[in-house]
C-alpha cells in the first residue's frame, strides 16, 4: 500500500491581537503547515507538531524558498521520515514577520504582540484545523538565530505549551551579540537620515546590504526590548540620540531578554528543566561571535543540572540548515 | 462582475532532449507559469506569453520565493496589471537550472540541450497546456543578468520565435565580463583541491561565500562556451591547467557567445532588427561592470540602425527586480 | 640674515625603568626630537616642547616615515612656521613600542614602566640635552589614536608636567571602543593557535592582515589595562579562556582606565582644568566610532565647566595627520 | 680590529632629464644609498651595487621607513653580511616617485624620462661619488611588484649596465594583472570626477582606500604605457572615455611593455641569456594573480634555455620583504 505523500497547506487567520500593530503590518496572515506523507490516508492518525521559527529578515513562508543546491524544508523533511531517521510529524512555520524584519517572537509596544499571536491563536488554529497531537507532550519548538532565540524563550515562557526545543545558533549573550552592532548604530542612522527616515525607507532602500542589516536588525531589537508606551513609536533607542553612546537605563531593559540571563530567574530555569529535550548547537567560528553565548549557556544548564544536548560544528552561522538533520530526530523521539 | 484572481500553475514536463545529460541533472521538471487574473473566466480568452529567464544562480521557480520587503513576482505582475500599466499575459519561468548554477540557456556539451530543451520542449508545451497567442508577435522573452544574456541570446537565435525582447543588466562584453574572474579561477580551483572536486562538492560546500560564486559561474561558463564533445566533462577550461594564464584557443570559442561580438554577423543583427521591442538596461555602478557592455550594445545598435530602448539607473546589479516595472508593460505593448 | 633649517636628532637614551621588562623589548633606545628652523643659531633661544605620541602599531621615529603624497612630519612642521601659523618649537617623538605594538604609554605589569619612562626618563633627558623652557606650562602632549588616549591621560595624571594636551581621534569609551573586539577575541586567538603562540608568533606572522591587527591591538589593550603580578605573563586575559565570554572582573579592571569614567574622579578632573589648552577632535565617520567617546568627553567637560576646544571633521579614522595643523598652532599659542 | 658599521646617506643630485617633467614632480632629488660595514675603513675597497627599486605608491627613501615588526632594510643588509649569507655591498635605492605613484621605471612621455634618469644620471652619480665596482659585471637589480617589473625591464633594456637582477612578485602578463583594474577604470573615474580632477586631488584625497590605490595605478599604467606627445597630458586612456570599453589600439600598445611578451623579441631574451642571475619568484596565492605570470615566466625562460632561479613561496603579495634574504645573497654571488 502506498503512501499519500507530504503537501504544504497556507490556511488563512485572521487575528485578534495584531489587529491595530503599530507598524500597520497585517493582522491577516496565512499559516503555514507541513503535512507528512500519509497524512492523507485513512484510517485518520494524529501527529505531534513542530513549531519552526525563522531567523531575522525572514518568515515561516520563505522556509518553502526554493534555494540553490539545496533540498526546500519538505524535501529535507520528506527526506528524514523515508530514510526513518524520524516518524512522520507536522511542522508549522508562522508567519511572524514585521516591517523590522521579524517580531522576534515576544509581545512588543514597538511591533505588536506577536507571543500572544503565536500561543494564543496560531496553536489553537492548528489544533483545530489540523489532526496534530494538542498536548505539550507532543509539541515542539525549534528555530535558528533569531529563531533558536524565539525557541529557547517560548519553552522558558510557555512549559505548559512545548515540552522540547531545539535553539540553532540562538541569539544569546547580549554583550556580544547586541552591543557591537549597538556600537554602530548612530553613525548608520545618520547614514539613513535618522530613525524616522529609515522606518519609512525600510521596504524601498536598494540595495539592502551590510549596513542595512545591521541596522534594521538593531532597530527590531530596539522594537522588542525597548519597548515604552508612553512614545509615539512604543519604543526606545537604547543609545542617546545626540551621541550615540549606550542608554543604560534602556539597555538594562533589554538584558531582561538575554536567555543568559533569564536563566538566572528560578521559573525560567525550571520550566527549562521540564522539557523533555533541550537541544543547542552553534558553530565554533560563528561570525556574530554566537559561540560564546551558547558555551555560557551550556555551562549555566550544567551547572543548574539542566540536563539537554550541546553540539558545536567547524562552521559559521550561514548555510546551516543542514543542522535539522541532527535536532529534528531528537525533537521527534522527545515528543513521543 | 468580479475577476478571478491570478494564480500560479507548475506542470511537470519529461524532457526527451535532457536525457542523459552529462551533469546527471533532471529531465523531469516542472514548468511554472503565471496564470493573469481572469483567466479562469469565461469565456475562453487567449494571452501573450513572456518568458522570464532567472540569473546564474537560481531558476524559474525560485523567482516565486518571498524575499524581504519585496512583493512576489506574482503581486507584483498582478500590481502591474491592476494599476493598467499593461494588460494581462501569461508570464512562463522556466527550469534551466544545472549543478553549475545554470545553463546560460544555450546547447553545451558540458551541460546539455537547454536551448532545444525551451525552444522545442518547453514553449510547444506551454502552447498546448495554456491559452497563450501561440505566435512569434505574441510571445517575448526577458531576464536579468545571466537571464539578461539568455534573453538577447535567444532573440537573436530565434527571431521566429521570439518577437520581442528585455534585457536587464545582462552578461555582454567578455573582456570585463568574465575575463577579471578568469584571471582568479586558478588560484580559487587550488583552493577547492582542483576542478573535480570542486564539481563534486559544489552541492556541499558551505558556506557558499563570494569565492564559491566566483567560480561556480566561472565554472558555469566554462561548461557553456568551451565545449568539447572528446573531453570526459565535455569542456575544456579557459585556462592553462598548469600555470593559470588564458588559453588563446578556448577565449576565442568563449567571445563567440558574447552578444556584442555576435552582432557582427548580418544573420543576428537582422533578428534584432525584427524584434518588436528591444529593451536595454544597466545600473551605472554595476558591480561587475556591466554597465560598460550595456553601453557598448547600445552604440552598436545605434550604428546599424537596429531601434530599441535604452535605459541607465543610478544603482548596481542586486536588488533591481523593480525595474520590471519598466520593461513588463513595454513588452506587453510590443506583444499586441 | 638667514635662518638655520630645522633638523631631526635620535640621541640613544638607556632606561632603567625599561630594564628587565617582562616582553624583553629594549630599554636602550633613540629619541627622536625635531628642532625648529633656527635652533642652531645664536644666540640661544629656548622653545617650548611638545610630545607628540604615535598611535597603537607605530612608535615616535616612525612618525619620521616616508609617506605616500604626504609631508612629512618634519615638513609639516616647518610649514606651519613658516606661514606664521606658530612659532619655533621642539617635538620630542618618544619610543613607547612593545611587542604588543605599543605600551598605550602607562606603567603595567604586563609590558612595562611606560608611564615612568616618559615621565621620569625622558623628559628629563631632554630637558637637560636640548634647548627647552623645563616648564610645565612651556610642555604640551599631543597624540592620534591611541597616542590621542595617552595625550589626555599623561594630562590627567601630570598636570606638573604638562600645561596643554590636544587628543585626536582618541580611544575613548571603552564599551564601544573595545567591547566590540573583546567579542572577537577569543576566536581569533583560535585561529592562531592560542594566546601564548600568538605572543610568540607576533614578530613573524605575515601577513598581518585586519584580524592580526585586531588582535594584538586587545592584547595590548589586556596587558595594559589587566595587569596581574600574580600570573606568568603579568596580566589577566578580559575573557573567559573557555567560553570567550567577558571576565566581569578584569573587565572592571580596564574601565577604570577610560579617560571618560576617570573624568568622574575630582583628580582628574581638576588635572584637566589646570589646563592651558584641552583640545579634543574626531572624525564624525570615525571607523572605530571614537566619536562617540569624544562627544560624551565634550558634554562631560562642559558639565563640569572645563573650558575645551572641540572640533568634529567630516572624515574617519585614517589619513587625519593634516589635523595637527590645526591642534599645534592652539598649543604653541597656549604654551607662550 | 673594529670595522666601522653600515651607514645611509642621501646625496642630492640635479637631474637634467626629469627638468620640465609634464607633473611638474621636482627635478631635484636624493638618491639614498646604503653604505656596508667597512666602507669608512682604510684602506679604501670598492663594492658590488645593487639597485633596489620600491613598488608603486613607494619610493627609495620611503624603503627606510620603520616599518611594524620588522627590521629596517639597513637591518636586514646588516644582520645578512653579518650571517656571511653574502659580503658586503652597496645598495642604491633611487627615488623615481611621482605624482601618480611611480615611474614604472622606464621613459614615458606621460611622466618623464625616468629610465634615462636612472641609467644616464643616477647610476654615473653613484659610481663617482661611492666605492663601486663601476662594472655590469659588479652591478645588479632588483625590486618588488613594480620594482620587479621595474628590475626586470631594466635588465632586458641595459644588459651593459647591469649584470644579474631579481625580480620579486613582479608586474608580468597584463591580461591579468593590468585588465581586471582596467574593466573598473571607467566607474572609478566618474567616482572622482573624471580623470582631470582625479589628477588634481590625487594628493589631497582623504582617506586613500582601495578604490583610490586601484584608480591611480591604473593612472600609473596609463601615463607609463600609453604615452602620446600630442595630447595634452601625454598620454591616452586605454579606455573609451565614453562606454568605458577597452580601447584596442591603446591596449596594443601596453602589451609591448609585458615582459612576457617582451621575451618574444631575440633582443631582449638574448640580454636576459648574459645575466649571471635571473632571479624570478612569487607568492602563490597573490592577490593580484601575479603567480600566472611568473609561471609563464618560468616556462618561457625554459623553452629559450636561459637559465634562472624560480621559487614560489605559500603566501601572497605583502609583507614580501623577507625574501630578500633570499635573492640579494645570490645576486651578491653573482656580482663576484
Amino acid at each position: 500500500m502506498s503512501t499519500t505523500p507530504s503537501r504544504v497547506e497556507q490556511p488563512v487567520l485572521e487575528s485578534r491581537v495584531l489587529r491595530n500593530n503599530r507598524l500597520s503590518d497585517p493582522h491577516i496572515r496565512a499559516v503555514t503547515v507541513y503535512l507528512p506523507p500519509g497524512y492523507d490516508d485513512s484510517p485518520p492518525r494524529r501527529y505531534p507538531a513542530l513549531y519552526l521559527l525563522s531567523s531575522h529578515g525572514s518568515t515561516g513562508p520563505s522556509l518553502l524558498n526554493w534555494r540553490p543546491w539545496h533540498v526546500t524544508i519538505q524535501g529535507q523533511l520528506d527526506a528524514l521520515i523515508a530514510a526513518g531517521s524520524m516518524g512522520p510529524l507536522i511542522v508549522v512555520m508562522p508567519d511572524m514577520w514585521t516591517r523590522f524584519g521579524g517580531s522576534q517572537y515576544i509581545n512588543s509596544e514597538g511591533m505588536g504582540r506577536y507571543e500572544d499571536y503565536l500561543i494564543e491563536e496560531i496553536i489553537p488554529f492548528v489544533d483545530r484545523t489540523f489532526r496534530t497531537l494538542p498536548d505539550r507532550d507532543r509539541r515542539g519548538v525549534v528555530g535558528r538565530s533569531s529563531g533558536g532565540f524565539g525557541a529557547i524563550t517560548q519553552a522558558m515562557h510557555h512549559p505548559d505549551v512545548f515540552g522540547a526545543f531545539a535553539c540553532h545558533s540562538g541569539d544569546l549573550y547580549w554583550e556580544y551579540t547586541c552591543l557591537p552592532p549597538l556600537s554602530r548604530m548612530h553613525q548608520e542612522l545618520e547614514q539613513y537620515g535618522g530613525l524616522d527616515a529609515f522606518i519609512r525607507d525600510i521596504p524601498t532602500i536598494r540595495p539592502k546590504g551590510s549596513t542595512f542589516w545591521d541596522l534594521v536588525m538593531t532597530v527590531c531589537w530596539s522594537a522588542a526590548f525597548g519597548g515604552n508606551p508612553e512614545v509615539p513609536r512604543g519604543f526606545d533607542l537604547p543609545i542617546d540620540s545626540n551621541t550615540g553612546a549606550l542608554s543604560e537605563a534602556v539597555w538594562a531593559r533589554w538584558l531582561v531578554h538575554d536567555p543568559i540571563r533569564k536563566l538566572d530567574s528560578a521559573l525560567y530555569a525550571e520550566a527549562l528543566r521540564q522539557m523533555k529535550l533541550a537541544f543547542i548547537d552553534v558553530g565554533q567560528y560563528d561570525e556574530y561571535q554566537l559561540q560564546v553565548g551558547a558555551r555560557v549557556l551550556h555551562r549555566k544548564l550544567d551547572v543548574l543540572g539542566i540536563p539537554h544536548v550541546y553540539e558545536e560544528y567547524p562552521d559559521g552561522h550561514r548555510d546551516t540548515h543542514y543542522r535539522y538533520a541532527e535536532s529534528f530526530p531528537l525533537l521527534y523521539e522527545a515528543l513521543q
